[in-house]
C-alpha cells in the first residue's frame, strides 16, 4: 500500500499560485514546485498531475481571488456607480500600499494567449465574466440617473475591463497609479 | 585562423525580436534561438553574448520600431490633439486588421518587471520616454485651446500610456479595440 501523503491542498495552492503569478508559467521549474509544495515529485504528479494542470487549478485559484476582491471593494459603496469608483479607487490604494506584483491573469494573457489555445479560451472566459460584472454595474448605473442612457454601456464595460488591464501593467513599473485612476474614472 | 561567420545582423535581430515577443524570455530556449538565427551555438555566443544579453538587444530594437511606429501614425496629423487620436486609431486599425501580437514591451514588463532590475529599470526609462513624448503633445494641445488648461498634463500622459498597455493586453483576447479606443479618447 503506498504510503499516504497529507498536506494542506489549500495553502499549497496558494503557494502555487504566488509562484506562477511572480515568476509566469515558463519561467517556474519544476524545482520551484516542489520547493514550494515541500512535495517530492512522486507525490507531487499524484496529487496535481503536471505542471500544466497545476498551472489551470492556480489560474482557477486566482478568479475564484480576484471576485472576491470585487467584492469586497464593491459591497459597502452606495450606487452602482460608486461600487465602479469603490473598485478602482480599492485597487490603486492596494497598489499604492506596496502591491506591484501586478494581475496574475494579466501577466498569463501577455505570456500564453499566443501560444495555447485552452489558456486562450479561459482568457477570453474570464473577459466576458469581469466585462458582464461592469456591464450590469452601468446598465444600473443608468437606470438610477448616475451615467447618462445614451452611453454603449457594453463598450464602457470593455474600456474598464481595458484601463484595469492597463493600471496593473503600469503597477509594475510605476508609483502614480492613482492619478491615472482619476482620469480613467471621468469617462463615467 | 577561425573561420569568419557573415549574416544579416539586422535581419537576426528582426527574427530574434518576433520570436522573444511571441514566446517570451523564459519562453525562449537556446534551440530557439539558434533555429531562429541560422547559426551555430559558437557562432551565436561570438556575435550576441549570452540569451539575456541578447535579448536586451531585441528589447531595444523593439523600442527603435515602437517610435517609428509613433511617428508613422502621428506625423499627418494636422494638431497635437489630432496627433494623439491618430495614434491611438492606427494602433487599433493595425489590431483590427488582425495583429493579436500585443506589444513586447508590455509582455516583457509582467514577465520580468518584478524579477530582473535591469529590465526594470529599462521599462522605466521606456515609460519616461513615452510618456514625456505624450505629455509634450498635450501641453502644445492646451497652448492650442484644443485641451483645458486646467488639466493636469502629466496625469492625462500617464492615462494614455497606461491605457496603451491595457489596448495591447485586450488585443490578445478581443476584437472590439475599436469599441475602447472610443471610450478612451473621450478623456481628451
Amino acid at each position: 500500500m503506498p504510503k499516504s501523503v497529507t498536506f494542506d491542498r489549500e495553502q499549497v495552492m496558494m503557494n502555487v499560485m504566488e509562484l506562477f503569478w511572480k515568476k509566469g508559467y515558463n519561467g517556474t521549474s519544476m524545482q520551484d514546485l516542489v520547493d514550494a509544495t515541500g512535495l517530492n515529485r512522486s507525490s507531487f504528479y499524484n496529487s496535481f498531475g503536471d505542471k500544466f494542470s497545476l498551472f489551470q487549478e492556480a489560474l482557477k485559484h486566482y478568479q475564484t481571488q480576484q471576485d472576491q476582491t470585487i467584492r469586497s471593494f464593491t459591497k459597502g459603496a452606495h450606487s452602482p456607480r460608486k461600487a465602479i469608483i469603490s473598485l478602482f479607487e480599492g485597487i490603486a490604494g492596494d497598489i499604492s500600499a506596496g502591491n506591484h506584483k501586478g494581475c496574475m491573469i494579466t501577466s498569463c494573457t501577455t505570456e500564453m494567449a499566443s501560444n495555447d489555445d485552452r489558456v486562450k479560451n479561459f482568457l477570453v472566459e474570464n473577459k466576458k465574466h469581469v466585462v458582464d460584472m461592469f456591464e450590469i454595474l452601468i446598465k444600473d448605473a443608468q437606470e438610477a440617473g448616475e451615467i447618462d442612457k445614451q452611453r454603449n454601456a457594453h463598450s464602457l464595460a470593455l474600456y474598464l475591463f481595458s484601463s484595469l488591464q492597463g493600471l496593473r501593467v503600469l503597477s509594475m513599473i510605476d508609483e502614480e497609479v492613482e492619478l491615472v485612476v482619476k482620469e480613467i474614472l471621468t469617462v463615467i
